[in-house]
């Protein structure tokens, strides 16, 4: 029985910014006062800012998946034609969302821990000159794999339709350039990369994705995307917002600003390809090796050892929780995150205890050996030349 | 501009506990309630429990130096002959007190890095039957080096003389028999193991130190040991008590209990013993190689590098803050704790960017070395066999 800080090295919810958690004490104020809406408007403007767009940013009491719910009941109607990229379980939602609300989606499938391909959205949408949506996930969580959002976005800009990206995992570990790209919906949320607690999505909407809302004929309440803009210009929210969570989003916002959302980006790409070369070194395989992204590395568990035991292991031996896969990758791989308030030296302790548990479970790897791969990456990238 | 989380690393104060921070949100309370008496009465009994003994225990208001202050103006009068082990910087601080005071001290003095041996002191006592007290550190903070209280409590029991220990460091670091021993005044303090922040001073006193007490003479005021023992008996302090660290320690010592005080010496002393041979392996050699504490390593800098320079750089690159040496040890040693919340993740990571500081400066190592040697103890101390 020794010292093991809980740690939280999960994909969301991600390590917590420790000024943003002792923000929320000061949650004893009322939302409809002139103190609190300068605190929203202040999220709003620094959101927009971090998000590098000139669209509109709206917020809403819920969790990523109520802006993507917010997204399609809102701006599309009944058997609208779509074109959803499934490359995963977060892809899978975006499918299960459209079909609830009566969408007619054509499903483009990989398989777990590939991408879909640029060429296939834009094929479909060749295909299909009435498609009034594509979407996907820019950084598919559940599988490590990163979309071209880039080559997407300019090739959904060209037709009728808007581009949705479920930007959740990908805000502050990707480059995303929402208005040279063409990304009309953009969505966020707070458990992510902004190193808060779970509680709050926000979304970029485009003027082309307004217009689309014109013609929208979904039935919805909550989630009003007009209203919240409306609200929102006037410092407030809609209904009763999640005071204690903006108070804490207005903290950490400040400091992914100090930071720079750039180098932010950076931070997350420098820990993936660290950790990419750390697996590599202990034999280990990537699962999304051909698009891998920067926000979560999913790895292969090694021959004979189920990727459970890995997860098991880093809560008895550390009390750490990392994720296993989900859905049917469950066993199989096991997720280091690169996002929320993570640093290097994070890094070097869950490679450290990685090794010593491939080692207890018979993959015998050297100590140290890719702790040191990972070294190498961030001596390089503070040495006095460089920083 | 990377993320890097400010990490307290330092010898006191210590990383704290998370529930314990929480706690002290729960500050809004009135300390003369039998709310606030039932914490206090818990924590006095607690911590008797953790220092496992069955001498009185009294909890002030006050950095660990009010509880040495304490001591001697409580127990002690003019013109007393004592005897003052100095090993470091808080020895000299003992000296001091003392001298403040005006005892007759009896200073032993040992150079930075060594110990005072037990015979050193059973020499002046028998050079001195009048010695009314032996003043000495469990663990010199300032150099890394421990003392052996086993001993010496046993040849001050022989005396008349009472034995004061300052287990500021000790305390959770350092098997203290505090009753079979004859540790006739423990001292401790909030911020190191105990994994709060400073402002609580704690000391337990045994009927010799009591005695000893009833002819003191020296002028005294806010501490009043008798005082302090009868307003702890009603579950009180004497004066308006620091209402929000005792919440928090109160939570602290729930963790201590539950991991169990024996096993987080076990817990420091792995962790120093990990430190001390990562050390070797980096070619580094340590300060106080013939009686290591397990409170805090010194490292003495390799030639060539400012100690200062690992401090700064491990600010700077790593947003951690370790301790440089204290006095004439500044620029020569550095300081490595092993106390408060810290565990082998950190060890590994503090370790990980040792090196990178190292290599950067010149003394070449290579990479994930020392961390082997840590990674190898920890492997074996939760192997499941062992655990």
């Amino acid at each position: 029985m020794y010292i093991k800080k809980q740690r939280l090295l999960t994909p969301g919810p991600t390590p917590l910014y420790p000024p943003a958690l002792h923000a929320m004490m000061a949650s004893d104020m009322h939302h409809r006062t002139e103190d609190f809406r300068k605190v929203y408007r202040a999220c709003l403007a620094d959101l927009k800012e971090v998000m590098g767009t000139s669209n509109d940013v709206l917020m809403f009491a819920a969790s990523g998946t109520g802006a993507m719910d917010a997204t399609v009941s809102n701006l599309f109607s009944r058997g609208d034609k779509v074109v959803v990229c499934v490359a995963g379980k977060f892809g899978e939602r975006w499918a299960d969302i459209v079909k609830a609300y009566g969408l007619d989606a054509n499903v483009i499938t990989v398989p777990y821990g590939q991408a879909v391909q640029p060429e296939q959205v834009e094929a479909a949408l060749k295909a299909e000159p009435g498609v009034k949506g594509v979407f996907v996930q820019a950084s598919e969580t559940s599988t490590g794999a990163a979309h071209n959002v880039e080559a997407m976005g300019r090739a959904v800009a060209k037709t009728d339709a808007i581009f949705v990206v479920d930007a959740i995992t990908g805000l502050g570990t990707m480059p995303l350039d929402i208005d040279q790209w063409g990304l009309d919906v953009v969505i966020g949320g707070s458990q992510k990369a902004f190193m808060i607690p779970p509680g709050l999505a926000f979304m970029s909407v485009s003027p082309k994705a307004w217009k689309l809302g014109e013609s929208g004929n979904l039935p919805h309440y909550y989630f009003n995307l007009k209203k919240e803009k409306k609200s929102g210009d006037a410092g407030e929210s809609s209904w009763t917002p999640a005071t204690s969570l903006i108070l804490a989003l207005g903290e950490a916002l400040k400091y992914v600003k100090s930071i720079g959302m750039a180098n932010l980006v950076k931070n997350a790409e420098m820990l993936a390809h660290a950790t990419r070369l750390a697996a590599g070194k202990l034999g280990l395989e990537l699962f999304s090796a051909a698009s891998p992204g920067s926000s979560v590395t999913a790895i292969t568990a090694p021959k004979g050892i189920d990727s459970g035991v890995i997860v098991k292991e880093f809560r008895s031996r550390f009390g750490s929780i990392i994720a296993n896969g989900q859905g049917s990758m469950k066993g199989q791989i096991f997720r280091i995150a690169h996002l929320g308030y993570f640093d290097f030296a994070d890094l070097f302790a869950m490679l450290a205890g990685l090794e010593i548990i491939l080692n207890a479970n018979g993959h015998t790897v050297q100590y140290g050996a890719g702790v040191a791969a990972a070294q190498e990456v961030y001596a390089q990238a503070t040495s006095p030349v460089l920083k």
